[in-house]
């Protein structure tokens, strides 16, 4: 059997009983660690399931599929991925692979960002299409996202937007002499990300993404529990005038708050607030939330 | 401490590593059993956890949750919910009240059908919002559902389509006289679902749930691996004429399928068809997708 196995957020007591035993019962164990970033050492997993984890990155897992899933057949592998296995669609081609050479598998689901990330109080329900905001650079600036919240936007729809990562990137001198040296990791802050929507609503004009009339809600390693989740919910000027260390470590995402706001989602999410008398007022008089 | 600890989608073995240290710490465990459906004896779960779990309904969770937190602020307590803790408005409600009550509080996380809907084989970004399909009767046939699927359909975005469960339900006679007598639990099958669809888009007639031209795919105990997941995908008249049984045992939910369709979408959703090349034909006709 061909398990690929969620590890659902944070650390490695997030997987699920049944992703421990298939772990357990495995030959060989490989660890995916690019789609998203991993928030535990591998040390860690390999301590608790009692295995040697091989790392699996973006080449192995698109170019050598068939060696992960080699005599898959007829003994069990796993391939761990963080979050929830369809995040990301190299996991859909790793499973065609699998059925068109016969071999059985089983998807073992996790918590994801995608539906983890109500826990900042806002109804999942009321979530239009997820984007991903790409790090810009002086002459590389893809602003399609702004369409696609601008159509969350005009249906009172909140969105869900993910922050760039950039894993295992190289230098253009590395790049071009073949010199497989990497740089190290990136994550998209906050403050990285308000400021490129602003910078994108600037020439736009779509008035979406107001800094003082448009709520957002930043979230830091969610599920981590007290003392590692981080939630901040504020207007997007507020969001971009605190410091970086108020959001926590990465990975981060924001969500873009839609106007069919309810007051309990007001409500809730104040709880977070930069400041909770600006984020009523704005949740009353901008989106027209009925607050007590 | 306060858990509220999400179960996932099917069984006692979905529960995470994290949520199974936090119920064994716990001195009272409740057990909420109606937001959704448990696919799993209340008895496998005390198995597991070498616990008795107190079934907690809808009325208690929303009118003694004074009760259910009592003395959280000096031991653990657990409520474990189905599916992941911010599914139902219900659990935002028990969580407002813990924190006013200055009791601390931690959620934990899991798979629930707003992530593992993937496992269709349609990517989570390209879902608008969730929109849930209540039990039509003869003088009550809630239509604003429709609107919501035409919001999507018309940016071409996917519509997970949630299929109402009635559960601890009373007749009129013994609402009438008081009587907690309970009617056994109804699930929405895919086939009634897609009928009362079809129904609204009679009378509607906004030509996004056309039964030969929109494609769609029934989902049923997403996670349950070989042998209890069943995913079908077809037109909406070919999911209409197939036996119940096709469908697998409840819950299902319904995927409406939108025009920002991509080629590896079709592709991996092919694996479930009715009839594949019915399939691809649409996909590649109506849709208009580039497929090999």
């Amino acid at each position: 059997m061909f398990y690929i196995i969620g590890l659902g957020l944070c650390d490695e007591k997030d997987i699920t009983v049944r992703g421990l035993e298939a772990v357990k019962s495995s030959t060989r164990v490989y660890l995916e660690a690019y789609t998203s970033m991993l928030m535990v050492q591998k040390e860690k997993l390999e301590a608790l399931y009692g295995k040697t984890l091989i790392l699996a990155d973006r080449d192995m897992v698109e170019t050598e599929s068939d060696e992960i899933l080699r005599n898959a057949d007829t003994e069990d592998v796993s391939l761990l991925v963080v979050g929830d296995p369809f995040g990301a669609t190299t996991h859909t081609d790793i499973i065609l692979r699998a059925r068109s050479l016969k071999i059985p598998t089983q998807v073992i689901h996790n918590a994801s960002i995608m539906n983890a990330v109500g826990a900042c109080g806002l109804q999942l329900y009321n979530f239009g299409q997820t984007v991903s905001l790409v790090f810009f650079t002086e002459t590389w600036k893809p602003d399609s996202f702004y369409d696609r919240i601008k159509e969350n936007a005009d249906l009172g729809m909140h969105t869900l937007v993910l922050l760039d990562i950039k894993v295992k990137e190289q230098s253009e001198e590395n790049l071009a002499r073949g010199r497989k040296v990497y740089e190290p990791p990136r994550y998209m802050s906050i403050t990285q990300a308000v400021s490129q929507l602003a910078e994108i609503e600037e020439m736009r004009q779509g008035g979406i993404l107001r800094p003082n009339e448009s709520l957002a809600i930043a979230m830091s390693r969610v599920g981590g529990g007290e003392g590692r989740e981080r939630i901040v919910s504020g207007t997007l000027a507020e969001l971009l005038t605190q410091p970086e260390e108020a959001f926590g470590e990465p990975l981060h995402s924001l969500v873009i708050v839609g106007r069919r706001l309810h007051h309990l989602e007001v409500e809730y999410a104040e709880n977070f607030a930069v400041d909770r008398s600006t984020w009523r007022d704005v949740a009353h008089r901008i989106y027209g939330c009925a607050l007590e």
